[in-house]
């Protein structure tokens, strides 16, 4: 008998989630197991503004793919997707092609810059490990130009963030706990540096208790961020963006536009001629493709619609994994020879959103409302037990977030 | 009776040196002593390689000039000179003007680029404390650049230092320590990163002893440093380098080129009208100005002779402090009415240049060779010496440099 190749296409949260719980499911003699991924790393997607920001170092985000994957079970392929064939029922890498019998999709997102002139060209996106530490260094190098300079450039420390949902407002936040220590490195005044969050809605992190987001709102500022709300972003330049509010226009200079405001799923989705809605594949319950039984996807590049709100899930970690660790236990079912799939629910864990290290805002368990300290220290734990579901406790203790009391 | 205004400008290791001797030897009622500085900070030239590499931490190199500095003795004015005017007795500061009665100048160096087309506009130097983490964050900012960009740009990883002299040998020896690590950083190849020293001399540390040229080349050459000897930099872009070597011409691209072959006295100097000889003031054996007996000039600004070779001392730390020891004796004899100065006499405690942290060659005690580990131990008790001379033993532990076993 044949052993069906399965293989896994990125190794984020999806991806490497769904490897770590197959490998466990599954004998060598089960199924050939077969993980791609453009590094021979995972990271943690949801920490890279502070590797962006420079409050966290990304060696503390990323972590070797072979010490959390079995490779005397799992076959790791360090190379790039390119492309999908699903009616071949093969993939595409930049140094090969894969066959697979079952396919999984965990190939994340890519950044939706909307057609604004200049945004794709001129703003730094926080996406992986490369460019956050490269929006670090922009920054530093800015800093450090400064004083280099007899006519001083005001853009050199304006720093603008699009967009004022999750991710910028986690990114303003690390940024509002680092520019004081930059200051000091490269002998700038605290008062010269602006840190700008230009959001579209009238008001930030929307759908948030405004409670919460008042509490955001006072704690940023109080740091010295200032909110555009009800500000679009026209255009954005090397050394400036255009925004316009109440039908009024203004530029503001900056060589740090940070476009956090739109994340779309991978392209190579939507290029793969699976069928899509928004760029997604709107899964069935059990998590494949409606069109390709064979095809597996997960994480952002999925699509899953919430009932009770009749609008999809947002995408998270959070359900990155949760659809991971369905996806391995559908695929073992599949291998095994069985027909009844699971379906998904989505466990609602709670949303925490922080606001540099030691600050944050959230809604757990169902309604409970958080904020300061102790959302903060809630939301180390949410990482801290992916950590520990991912690793066990040895990778808990290594790459854990212990750090509460200051 | 009216107290003469003693005013000093710069505070480097002449500056410094002269008002903290000056402040020993003069009570508040003998003399107005002020002293002008750009910065807060005094710095310790000799060590900017280091920062600009990255190897040591500016922070490190500077210490607030208060921490030396008796601010009930001492005026200190923090302020850019912008032209010294002897024939009126003034100094015209950015912000003001100051009057005085005997005036020392120790304004330093800047860089000379021989009118080499594009080196003032393309290439760093590495001149003071914000010039040096320009240049360590300059080469941070291309590597995080690297693994950003689909078609990989050589010239982000390829670093030039134009001067195979004291300056640029040391450069290159902290660059090849510090290179591995940001390769680490950056996850980038060893392999894939230059480091080129050009020097149009036949030889690197031209002057020095033969074998011990020979030891650092190895040394430079076993860490990955290319040498280009006998070449000609004829210019300088912002992406490349044109050398020319025995009538060959070669194009090296490169994003990054320090410039350390070329110094001369700060401009200020030959501006002033002063008498000047390739600069700088060659001064009288009391050290004042042939032309203006009210005028000291120390540092990088005077010009010496050395008797047995004909030839100038070479501008050195070492002699700065030595000359601002005397000036600080002379004024004191002055400022007490006195007229027989004293003559200054060069004392070498030899010569000892780094090649990282670790390894060094020199000469010292007259003729005696050394190299490796144990020269660098030398180096630390010279940069230590220095401390312990200017601030005391409280300095000394705070700023020296006791890493000697690793
Ligand atoms: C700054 C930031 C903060 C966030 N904070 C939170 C939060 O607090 N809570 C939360 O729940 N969600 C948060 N999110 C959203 C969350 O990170 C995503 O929803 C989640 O990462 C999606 O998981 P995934 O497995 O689909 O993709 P990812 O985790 O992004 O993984 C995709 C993987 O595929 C690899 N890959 C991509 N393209 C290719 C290719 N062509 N070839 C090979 N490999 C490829 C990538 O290297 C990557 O490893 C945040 C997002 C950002 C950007
Ligand atoms: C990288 C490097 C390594 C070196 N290594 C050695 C070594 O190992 N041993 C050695 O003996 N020599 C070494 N030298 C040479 C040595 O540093 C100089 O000879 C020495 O610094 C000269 O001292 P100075 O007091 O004349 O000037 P500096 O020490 O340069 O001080 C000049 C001061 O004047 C201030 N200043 C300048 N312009 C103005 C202005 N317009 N207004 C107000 N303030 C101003 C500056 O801020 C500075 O503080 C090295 C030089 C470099 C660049």
């Amino acid at each position: 008998m044949n052993k069906p190749n399965i293989v896994i296409l990125g190794a984020g949260y999806g991806g490497i989630m769904t490897t770590v719980k197959l490998q466990k499911k599954l004998g060598v003699n089960d199924a050939n197991i077969t993980l791609v991924n453009k590094h021979d790393y995972h990271y943690q997607t949801t920490w890279l503004h502070e590797n962006a920001a420079g409050t966290l170092h990304h060696d503390r985000t990323r972590l070797p793919i072979k010490d959390v994957v079995d490779f005397s079970k799992v076959n790791f392929v360090q190379d790039t997707v390119v492309s999908i064939k699903p009616e071949e029922k093969k993939v595409a890498l930049e140094n090969g092609e894969l066959d697979y019998d079952y396919l999984v999709v965990a190939l994340g997102f890519e950044a939706a810059t909307f057609g604004i002139p200049g945004l794709l060209d001129n703003a730094f996106t926080i996406g992986n490990i490369n460019s956050a530490r490269l929006i670090r260094e922009h920054i530093e190098y800015n800093f450090a130009k400064y004083n280099n300079e007899t006519e001083k450039k005001q853009e050199r420390l304006n720093i603008v963030v699009g967009g004022g949902g999750f991710t910028g407002i986690e990114f303003v936040g690390e940024l509002a706990n680092r520019i004081p220590e930059l200051c000091k490195e490269y002998d700038i005044d605290r008062n010269q540096v602006r840190i700008i969050n230009v959001e579209a809605a009238p008001t930030v992190l929307p759908g948030f208790d405004p409670q919460l987001v008042e509490y955001a709102m006072n704690s940023l500022e109080a740091r010295g961020v200032e909110f555009k709300v009800g500000a679009m972003l026209k255009e954005c330049t090397p050394n400036s963006i255009l925004i316009e509010k109440d039908d009024k226009q203004e530029e503001i200079l900056t060589n740090t536009t940070v476009w956090a405001a739109g994340v779309r799923a991978n392209s190579l989705v939507e290029e793969s001629g699976l069928e899509v809605n928004r760029g997604k594949v709107e899964v069935q319950p059990d998590l494949r493709a409606p069109s390709h039984p064979d095809v597996f996807v997960v994480g952002d590049c999925a699509l899953i619609m919430n009932e009770e709100t009749g609008r999809p899930y947002p995408p998270t970690a959070q359900i990155a994994i949760q659809e991971a660790e369905l996806a391995a236990k559908n695929l073992a079912i599949l291998v095994g020879g069985g027909t009844h799939l699971e379906s998904f629910e989505f466990m609602d864990r709670g949303t925490v959103a922080s606001l540099g290290h030691d600050d944050a805002i959230g809604v757990v368990f169902g309604d409970k409302k958080l904020f300061g300290w102790s959302a903060s220290v809630m939301k180390k734990m949410i990482d801290n037990r992916y950590l520990l579901k991912l690793g066990g406790l040895g990778l808990l203790l290594k790459k854990g977030k212990f750090n509460i009391f200051h």
